[in-house]
Formats: structure tokens, sequence, C-alpha cells
């Protein structure tokens, strides 16, 4: 990583955390231990990916880190309530993420059900608040929500993840379980949609309540998708030869027999795919010339992070 | 039931069906097993009560059904997404609700938990175009998905629901379990925030997107939290002494010894209890004259209703 993407994202973390903190309730409110459920979870560890990318979609085009900081934090509620019901028993049954117990292993299944629930609400709450941040205008306010809202249902990560859980346990390679056709197929929705939609939301958030021309939107969509799909890719390929202990995960996408770009493509190719989407990625970001060098130092992250 | 509320009921009823078969995601659409789950619970068989309500709201302060027709769909939605992640086996653990089999036995618990998430968010992007509506300013449309956030959230529905579970099992009994002090406050934050929260946000987001005034706001969500606390309790003593076949229900909250109205109170007091709310509400509703013939209706009907 650059030194100076590192700063950015040390900065962001910062930032995004006190928000944080302000913004989720408190867990003296009652019944307090959904709040701590919540709280728990979006303080275990995570990159703050999604609220540096709606902060550096903001900047590109010329806005603020301020405006958009309450949809930075929505974009991470929704990213962790989507990792607390990933993580469920009836779901892909995981113990550990991040080196730490899941929500349903501290808190019992049915709080973890409600804990992912409350952050999704919450962070349409938090998005409400857009109308009213000075130089937001009413209309940006409203498409954000229903671009954040289509990026997380099931024309995004939901269904995503339901064609994830559709492909798991190796069905994936029988034809008749597969709506989609080909495997390749299949995996390039699932990519698109389970990580790749949320990314590119909160880059299209962040341009969008700083005033973003539709030209710059245009780039930052395709920039987001590219990149979304390099981050996708890589976190298969991780999964494979990475260090456990980094990731804080236990079992694989290999044993569960789980459709990932490895699986099918081999490593080789997969890592080839993933750059070449971040060339893309780059390609993408040729209206905006020197406000995003970020971007592109983002992008080039993406394909040498360890975890 | 007078005919005239009768008649509004089923009239109500097929608009918001038809609007939600509409707007609901096709199950055509890829992948369509979590669009089938969607469909499958929302047209259980519901009374649309909190679609009524936002229409009611929007119609008492001189709007038009029209314009608050997404946002009827959107509470119908938060209902419904509330039911399938209470029936689930970590939490109520019901198999059958309104004589159907539960989403989870029908879809299995991943896809339970996932259309329960689609149709929260699937809620909130129908509320995001309200912004787009002729005649609701976007101030307002911003406002209501505050206030919808808020009920549907940890300070409301979730907050509810989470103390409900708490109480379950006859733990309501020991003093150490309740941070409310005694079960009777117990038992007033859970009503209040399971059912109430949610209603009075329905007749509060047709109202303010209808612009109603600030008088005209305070009186609905006065009659609101009334009909709401009516309706829960008279739930409870449905419970106890209705006709199972018609409610649809096995089991009951006796036999999970679940802190309620009767169990507390016994069936005379809560039935008088329901019956101080209702005229309460009636009280609340004086600075609408004659346009509010209708909700007085709609709150007689609530000591009445048998299922």
């Amino acid at each position: 990583m650059t030194l100076r993407l590192q700063k950015y994202f040390s900065r962001t973390q910062k930032t995004v955390d006190r928000a944080l903190r302000r913004w989720l309730p408190k867990t003296s409110q009652k019944p307090s231990v959904i709040h701590k459920a919540m709280r728990y979870s979006v303080f275990a560890g995570g990159k703050r990916l999604r609220p540096l990318l709606v902060i550096a979609g903001a900047e590109a085009c010329g806005g603020k880190a301020k405006q958009v900081l309450p949809t930075a934090c929505a974009l991470e509620m929704i990213h962790t309530y989507s990792l607390i019901h990933d993580d469920l028993p009836a779901m892909d049954d995981d113990d550990m993420r991040r080196g730490k117990p899941t929500s349903h292993k501290v808190f019992g299944e049915a709080i973890a059900v409600l804990a992912g629930d409350a952050l999704l609400t919450h962070a349409f709450s938090l998005l409400s608040k857009n109308a009213s941040i000075r130089g937001v205008s009413p209309r940006a306010a409203a498409e954000v929500i229903g671009l954040v809202a289509s990026a997380a249902g099931t024309g995004g990560m939901i269904g995503g993840q339901v064609a994830d859980i559709q492909s798991d346990e190796g069905r994936w390679r029988r034809r008749k379980n597969n709506p989609f056709g080909t495997p390749a197929r299949l995996l390039s929705f699932i990519h698109q949609n389970k990580t790749a939609a949320l990314i590119q939301a909160s880059l299209l958030a962040g341009a969008r309540l700083a005033g973003g021309t539709a030209n710059q939107l245009r780039a930052l969509a395709s920039y987001g998708k590219n990149i979304g799909l390099a981050f996708q890719i890589m976190d298969d390929v991780l999964d494979r030869v990475g260090d456990k202990k980094k990731l804080g995960k236990k079992g694989s996408d290999q044993a569960n027999r789980k459709l990932t770009y490895p699986a099918l493509y081999g490593l080789g190719k997969s890592y080839r795919k993933a750059r070449a989407c971040v060339a893309a990625a780059h390609a993408s970001l040729a209206p905006f010339g020197a406000k995003s060098a970020l971007l592109h130092e983002l992008a080039d992250y993406l394909l040498v992070r360890d975890y």
C-alpha cells in the first residue's frame, strides 16, 4: 500500500469510527443487549472499505467527507448486518470472523438475527438525515436511498447471497440446480451482486451527494464494478492461499465445495482476471484526471492486500 | 365492523394488493426463490391494517390514497419481514401463521432470513420514491423515511421484540432478568414498541406525506399509540380465548409462559384496559371533526375483532 493510501485509510478509519460511536444507539439505551450486539459487530475490526469509498467518491467530485459521513456509516452498517446474517448457523455457519467469535456465538441466534435487522434499519435512519445536510439536494438524498436499497436488495447483495447459498456444497456442478446455465455465469452473478454491487453503490452514493455529473457517475460506476469484482476474486484467492490467522477465519471455501474463481478457473487465471479488472478500473477513471490519484492507488492495493 | 369500515377495508385491501403485486420483484427475476419467498409471505392473508392506517392518516389530513400507496406497501413489507423473522426457529419457532406453513418451513431457514432482509430493504427502496410523488414535499419524504426507520428499529419494533424474547419462558418473573424493574413496566415497553410503534408510524407517515399540520400529527400520534396498545392487548386476549382455527396459529402464549396482559392482569382487567385505550383514541381525534368518522369506527372494531 502506498504511504498516501495508508494515511488516507487510517484517517478515514478514525473519522468513521468516531462517527459510528456517536450515531449507533448507546448501550445504556434499553434493551441494552441489542445495542451491545450492534456495536460488537461494527467494532470487530472492519477495514471500513465502504465508508472510505463513499468519501473518496465524494471527494473525487469536489465534495467534502463531512457531507457524506452519515452515508459512509450507513454503508458500513449494511455491510456489517450482511456479515452477521451470513455467519448464522442456517447460512455459512461461521463461528469466527476477523479472529473474534461471531455475533450468534456471543449473543445467541435470536439476538444476532435482530442485531442484523437493527443495523440495516438504522442505516436507513441515518440516510434519511442526508436531506438536511447543507449542500446536499433533497433529490440527491432521495436518490441515494434508492440506489443503496437497490444495491443491498435482491437485485444486488441479497440476490448474490441467495445464489451463493444455492451453489454451496458443490451443488453448482449439477446443471439442474443452476438457473444461470453455466457455472461461469452463476459465478459472475454471485460476484457482481454479493460484493461488487455495494462497493459500487458506496462510490456512487458519495459522488451523487457531492453533486457529481452524469459523466463522473458513469465513470465511478464502471470503476466500482471493476474493483468490486477484483476485490471478491482476491477474497477467493486469499481464502485459498492466505494466512488463516490474518484472515481470522476457520474453514475454507474449498472444504465447503463453494463455487469460487480458483475452484472454476484455478489460481493463475483467477489472479490474471483480478488484474484485468484493476486495469479496467484504472481506465474508467480517465474523466477525473489528477483528482483520482487515490482511487488509482486503491485499485492497485486490492491486488496486493493480504487480509 | 360497520358496513362502511368493511367496505373501506375491502377496497383498501384490493388497492394495496394490486400495488404490492406490481411493486414486489417478479418471481421470474433471478434468483427466483427469494422473490417467491417474499411474495409467499406478503400474500399469506394479512389484514393490511398498516396500509389502511397509512391511507386513513393521509385522508384525514386531506390527502389522497394514491400519494401514499408506496408508503402503505412499504409498511406492509416491514410488518411481513418482522413476522418471518419472529417465526424463525431461533425466535418464536412457529410452524404455522394465518393457517399456512411459515416461510422457513417452506423455503428453509436461510432463505427465510434473507426474505425478511429483502422485504425490509425493498420497503426503503419504495419509500425513496416518495420524493418524486406530485404534491409530496421532499422534506416530508425524507422525514417519513426517518420516522418509519425509527419505529421499526431498536427504539421501536425491534426493541420490543428483544424485550419480548428476554421475557419468554417465564423469565419475566425473575427480577434480575428484568432491566425495567417491574413486570408491568416491561410489559408496557414490549407493547408500546413491538406493535404500537409501527401502527403509530403508519398513521403519521400518511399524515405527514399529505401535509398534515403539527396539530393533526400530534392527534394522530396519540390515536395511533392508543389503538396500537388496544390492538396488542386484544391480540393477547384472543390468543387466550379466541378460535385457534380462525387465528391460524398453533401453540399459545400461555404454554410459552409469555408476559402478556392476561398473564399479568387477568382477562377482565385486560379487556377494560383495551377499552380505556380505545376511549383515549376517540378523544385524541377531536381536532379532526367529521373527517375522522372512519378512524373512530376502526378504533371500535379493534375491541370486537375475532382474528
